[in-house]
C-alpha cells in the first residue's frame, strides 16, 4: 500500500508518493507554474528495476486539476501507481489549522468549511491548499483525505508563549495570537533527535532551528512546542529570506505616517523585500558567503544580523527550557551551512554549549552530532523530511 | 556648586537641585497637568537645620514657561537656590538623540536644531524637552545648559544588533534602526552593579532589566551596551505597562485589513491600551497581585506572560554576552516585585543563574544582592536614580 502526499501552493503542486512499507519513495516531483504557458513538470521514480528515472516537461496547463489530473496520469503510466485501491490515503500540507485542530485529521465536509474560516489568517496559503484538496478527492474518490497542519504540533504552547500584550477581545474575537509553523519539520527533527540520543522524544528537550528561505526556531519541551518564534503569521521572528522577522511594531507606524505606505505595500516590503535579499540583495546563503569572499560589506552584514538574531532565540528558548538535551539544525541553511552554525552556537561555553568546530565543518549529507563528546548540550544537524512525517502521520490518522 | 536636572514632558516638569560636593538633593519636585487649572506643584527641600519640607500647591498654570518660573521662585523662597551663580549647569532630560549624540552634550543652536529634527522619532518627547531647554536657557543666562539623551548609552551597539532586516534606504534615508531607551538608567545600575562586585564597569558584562511602566533589557560587554529591547521607539521589547512590546508586525496589517483601523487607531491601541493594562485591566503591579490572590485569572495571565517575555530576553542577552558577571533588577517593578524576579530567574541553574529565594523575598530598598553565594552569575537589585546619573554627567560635560 502507498500514500501520497501533496503540497499545493498558488501556482504549483508538489508530491510525493511512498511505499508504507519500509517508507521508500516510489515517485516524487512537483508542478510550477500551474495557469502558465510554460508550466513545469518534474518527475522522478524509481523502476521495477530498481533504477532511479527522470522526466522534465514544459507545456500549458490551466489549474490545479489538470495539474493533478497529469500527476496521476504519469503516476500510472510510470508503473508507480497502477491502480486507485493500492492508495492507501492521500496526505495533504496545510499551513494554518488555527486553534481548531492540534492533530492530523481525516477530512470531511466540517475540516473543508473550517480550512475555509481561516483563510483570512492564511490568505496565500489555505485557498491553495483547498484546491488541492477538492481536486484529490474528485480523483480519488474513497480514498482517505487527511490534513496535517503546519501550526498543529504548536497547539500545545501555553497561554503565556501564545498570547500577545494586546487586549483580550483580539485574540478572542479575531484570533489573534502566535500560531506557529514549520510544525511538521520540528516535530520530525525532535523525533530524530530523540533518536539519535537514545531518549524517548517526550523526555527530550530540544531546540530546533529550521532555516530554509522561511526560517523559525522552537522550544520543545518533553516532545511539545512550548514556544516557536513564528507568530500569527510566518512574519514574526528570525531573519528569513524575504521576510524581516522581528521589528518595531512603530517602524510600520512611521512608514505610513512619514512614507504614506499603505497596508499592501508594507506587506509587500516585509514579507517580500526583506530579510537577507532586502539588506544585501540576494536570498541565497551560498552566494552571500562568495559576496563576502570578494568583500562586500552588505552580505556580510546580512549574515552578521542573521546569525545575531539566531543567537538570540537559542538563548532565549534555553532560558524558557532551563535544561535542553540538543539544539537542533535543519533546512536548507541549517542542514549545509557551517559559517552560520558556528556564529550562532560560538562562545556558549558557559550555557553548555561546546561545538566540535572539525565535525561542524565535515562535509555530510547525513544526520550528525557537531558538539563535542564533553558538551552538556548536544548540537545535531539532522536533514528534515516533511513529506515522510506528513506520509507517516497521514497514516497514523487513517489507522 | 548646584545642578539642577529637568525632565520636561509635554504636560509636566520635574526637577531635582544636587549640590555637587556630596551629591545631596537640596530640593525636588515636580509641576503636573501644565496648561490646565489645576495644575499641581510638589516641592520637596532640606531646610538649613537639615530639617524636611514639603509644599503641595493646586492654581492654573498656562505653560512651560510659567511653570519653571514658579519653580525658580520656590528655590530661591526656600532658599534652595538663592542666586544663579550656585548654578553650575542645567541638565536636561532628552529622550532622542538618534544617532547625533552618544555623550552629554553642552546646548548649542546646533544641538537645538538637532533634537528638533530628531522630532519624527520621538513626537512625544522631544517637543517637550525643548521647551524646557529654551525656558531653562531664559531663566538662567550664562547657565551651561546640557543634554542627557536616554538613546545616547546605546550608541556602542554593533550593526548587527540595531540594524533592522529591511532594506538599507530605510536606515540611510529615513533613520529606520534600533536606538533603545532608558540608557541613563541602564548605565547607573550597570556603574553599580560593577562597583558592587568590585570590578571596573568597562570590564563587567551585565545584563540590565530596568522595569518600570515603561521597560527594557539592555546587554552591557566591558561597559558598553550591546544590545537592547526597545527599539527605534519605546514600543519594541518587553510587556510594559501599556504597551505591547514584541509582537507579529503582520498583526499591524491584519488589524488595519479586516478590522479598519488606521495607524492612529493601532498607535493608540498598541501604546496605550496594551500591555499589562490590555491584558488585565490595570498596570500597577501591586494590583495585579491583589487580584492573583483573589483569582483574577487575567491579572494572572498579565504575570505570566510580563515575566515568560522578560526570561527570553534575559536567556537571549546570555548568549549574546556568553560570560554574564551580574543580572540587575531595577525599576519600580524590578525593585520591588520578588516574584516578578523568582518566575525571571527561576530554574536557570542550568545557565548558571541561582538565586537566593530568603534574599529574594526580604524587604530592603537598597543595593542587595539576591543570587546564591555559589551562583556563577550573581542576580542584584539596585534602585535607579536617573536624576543622579543626569546631575553627574552634566557636571561631566561642563568640565
Amino acid at each position: 500500500m502507498k500514500v501520497l502526499v501533496l503540497n499545493a501552493g498558488s501556482s504549483s503542486i508538489k508530491f510525493q508518493l511512498f511505499e508504507i512499507a519500509g517508507w521508500s519513495v516510489v515517485a516524487s516531483g512537483s508542478i510550477s507554474r500551474i495557469g502558465e504557458e510554460d508550466a513545469l513538470l518534474n518527475l522522478r521514480w524509481i523502476e521495477d528495476g530498481g533504477q532511479s528515472r527522470q522526466l522534465d516537461q514544459h507545456h500549458p496547463i490551466v489549474n490545479h486539476h489538470v495539474a493533478l489530473e497529469q500527476i496521476v496520469a504519469h503516476l500510472r503510466d510510470t508503473g508507480a501507481l497502477t491502480k486507485q485501491a493500492e492508495l492507501k490515503a492521500v496526505g495533504h500540507r496545510v499551513v494554518h489549522g488555527g486553534e481548531a485542530f492540534h492533530l492530523p485529521t481525516v477530512i470531511d465536509e466540517d475540516v473543508i468549511t473550517a480550512i475555509r474560516q481561516m483563510i483570512p489568517l492564511a490568505p496565500l496559503h489555505n485557498p491553495a491548499h483547498l484546491d488541492g484538496i477538492l481536486v484529490a478527492r474528485e480523483l480519488f474518490p474513497g480514498v482517505p483525505q487527511v490534513a496535517v497542519f503546519d501550526t498543529a504540533f504548536h497547539q500545545t504552547m501555553p497561554r503565556t508563549a501564545y498570547r500577545y500584550a494586546i487586549p483580550d477581545a483580539f485574540y478572542r474575537e479575531h484570533q489573534v495570537r502566535r500560531y506557529g509553523f514549520h510544525g511538521t519539520s520540528h516535530a520530525y527533527v525532535g523525533k530524530r533527535a530523540a533518536a539519535m540520543l537514545g531518549r524517548s522524544f517526550d523526555r527530550g528537550n530540544f531546540i530546533t532551528l529550521h532555516l530554509g528561505n522561511g526560517a523559525s526556531a522552537t522550544a520543545i519541551r518533553n516532545g511539545s512546542s512550548v514556544d516557536t518564534s513564528m507568530g500569527m503569521t510566518p512574519l514574526e521572528g528570525l531573519v528569513m529570506g524575504t521576510r524581516c522577522g522581528d521589528i518595531d511594531p512603530a517602524v510600520l507606524l512611521y512608514l505610513m505616517q512619514h512614507l504614506g505606505l499603505d497596508h499592501q505595500q508594507i506587506d509587500q516590503l516585509l514579507n517580500r523585500q526583506s530579510g537577507l535579499i532586502g539588506l544585501c540583495g540576494v536570498n541565497d546563503m551560498r552566494e552571500i558567503h562568495r559576496r563576502i569572499e570578494q568583500g562586500d560589506t552588505k552580505a556580510e552584514l546580512a549574515l552578521g544580523i542573521f546569525c545575531h538574531r539566531l543567537k538570540k532565540y537559542l538563548g532565549a528558548y534555553m532560558a524558557v527550557l532551563g535544561e535542553v538535551h540538543a539544539v537542533v539544525f535543519t533546512g536548507g541553511i541549517g542542514e549545509n551551512d557551517a559559517e552560520t552554525r558556528t556564529r550562532t552556537c560560538g562562545k556558549l561555553e558557559p550555557l553548555g554549549i561546546v561545538l566540535d568546530e572539525t565535525a561542524n565543518r565535515a562535509e555530510s549529507g547525513g544526520e550528525r552530532m557537531i558538539s563535542s563528546a564533553e558538551s552538556p548540550v548536544k548540537v545535531l544537524v539532522i536533514p528534515t523530511n516533511e513529506e515522510l512525517e506528513i506520509a507517516q502521520q497521514t497514516v497514523e490518522a487513517v489507522g
